[in-house]
């Protein structure tokens, strides 16, 4: 078998590199939500971490493991929204310059809040550009530390303290229910839930056309798949990280895939029902249980809401 | 020294008779609020209680102590929204009928929710009738329990589970803060607080033209004010009631006032810093924190955020 990326270790120093720095964040349940879906049903609230996503650990957890000289040169991201705020905060906490490389059709709440935490924004157009070209090229210009959005050790450690914080709080979860980009979230929660929980199982969900995840476990090996345009802006990845990949074949049970409607459906119970103002993305794993994607046996059930970034116009819409 | 309505005891066995229905609702923190205070805030999350505010617990409380034939013979409650939606959940879940007395200047979204509940619903005019009179007559007519919405032993030892949770949660606080309407949240939380921590300091919080409690205390007697028109809809009691009035002048060492300017302010700040959906009565507390009102050397303040029922228009413009 593979050596993997990460080890349980590497998540557990993870953890203690973000105590009292990330958001210990609270675990909100409904009582209509489990008449609902007929499980018992913890949501993992990451809309209430710092910058407001998931995020914000796996970029800690990397920029704070860099060397003085890395730090003084500072940092480089490339990102839809999230992973560039996450960076930017955490870049800022630890005093560490940041450049960010955002797409031409990022959310401007997220452009803002990026600005806001004091990063330098470059914008590139999504459609001709290469991000991962266009992030290195402008990190080796100025001799600056590339902060991946998900294909680093550093970054899926961070992500899994999610997890591991999550069953610590509900110790005896029977499944979890991640959302999947390009893997950083799910590989790291994949591995903390396996080691603390052998017998749990563990699903990722993606969205129509945004299943490349899907499409590689099916065949066993990664598969690209043209540009996504899904609602849920942190599903747009084209391909599962090299580095993730091999975790999610070895942890993860399938992916589940829901419709932008679904989402829809799962942000505006969120916000009406929950009063919990949730980002599409952060909605795609309650989707696919609401949507009753789940094995009928699955009974206690993990979800992790993975960010509230919301653009303002589709908050107004959901309340009216 | 008088005997009081309640004693703590009333106030661990509505816990009991909570556990499990009620929500056990979140503590959230905030770096920036933090930040922004100089204190170390805990924001007690009603506005994720049940019904959508504290008020269920109050309501739970009362009615589950009905006998049979009370039961039978249903419940009535007058109540400018969130006691009328604490009451009828609660009587739905007791499988008691309800009748709900609201005025015709309260929010739609209460009303619905009322009605929703599977409550009836009779309005009546708020400048011209006086409420009191209405619900008993309502209720004495057929003979249902009239459950009132603060000025009751049963109410007032529910709403105080609320600050035993608090400080079962954060045990070393040193400062509460509660909004203040007809005082049954402020009396039962202000016995519950003093109890378990007899150090702790206890803030009452109104608006302007809301000011009945503050009037009351200042004179030592229950003072009336004029129909108020704030912004906080929970404020616009006239006078404190007869059995919350002396527990708020044994254990509330003073009431804060603040403006509805300061509370959109906070409304603001809730929403967009810490993704906490609020309502105006509900964000009164933070208001006064965050205008400095309370003494420099409280340093541990437990805030109650009291409900999260806000209409959808106010939230539409605190979000643009």
């Amino acid at each position: 078998m593979n050596q993997l990326a990460i080890t349980f270790d590497d998540i557990q120093a993870a953890a203690a590199r973000l105590r009292g720095i990330a958001n210990r964040t609270p675990v909100h349940t409904s009582r209509t939500l489990d008449a609902m879906t007929g499980c018992q049903v913890f949501l993992k609230c990451e809309n209430f971490q710092r910058g407001g996503a998931f995020k914000f650990r796996g970029a800690y957890n990397a920029i704070s493991q860099l060397n003085a000289h890395e730090r003084q040169r500072g940092v480089a991201a490339y990102s839809s929204g999230n992973h560039a705020q996450g960076v930017a905060l955490a870049a800022r906490l630890l005093d560490v310059p940041a450049l960010i490389c955002m797409p031409d059709d990022a959310p401007s709440v997220k452009l803002e809040a990026t600005r806001g935490y004091g990063a330098e924004v470059l914008i590139y157009e999504r459609r001709t550009v290469n991000r991962e070209e266009f992030g290195a090229a402008a990190a080796a210009e100025r001799g600056m530390t590339l902060i991946p959005p998900y294909n680093h050790p550093h970054i899926m450690a961070g992500q899994g303290t999610t997890a591991l914080e999550l069953l610590e709080h509900v110790p005896d979860l029977d499944t979890l229910l991640v959302p999947v980009g390009g893997g950083g979230l799910i590989s790291g929660c994949a591995l903390a839930a396996h080691s603390l929980r052998p017998s749990i199982r563990i699903f990722g969900v993606e969205t129509e056309g945004a299943d490349d995840t899907k499409l590689s476990l099916d065949r066993g090996t990664r598969i690209c798949v043209p540009p996504p345009t899904t609602i849920a802006d942190g599903m747009r990845t084209e391909m599962p990280g090299e580095l993730t990949f091999p975790v999610v074949q070895r942890y993860v049970e399938d992916i589940l895939i829901v419709s932008d409607d679904d989402v829809i459906a799962a942000l505006r119970f969120l916000l009406l029902r929950m009063k919990l103002i949730v980002e599409p993305t952060g909605a795609v794993a309650l989707a696919a249980l609401l949507r009753g994607r789940l094995p009928t046996e699955c009974q206690r059930v993990g979800v992790v809401l993975s960010g509230g970034n919301i653009a303002p116009s589709l908050l107004e819409q959901l309340w009216s």
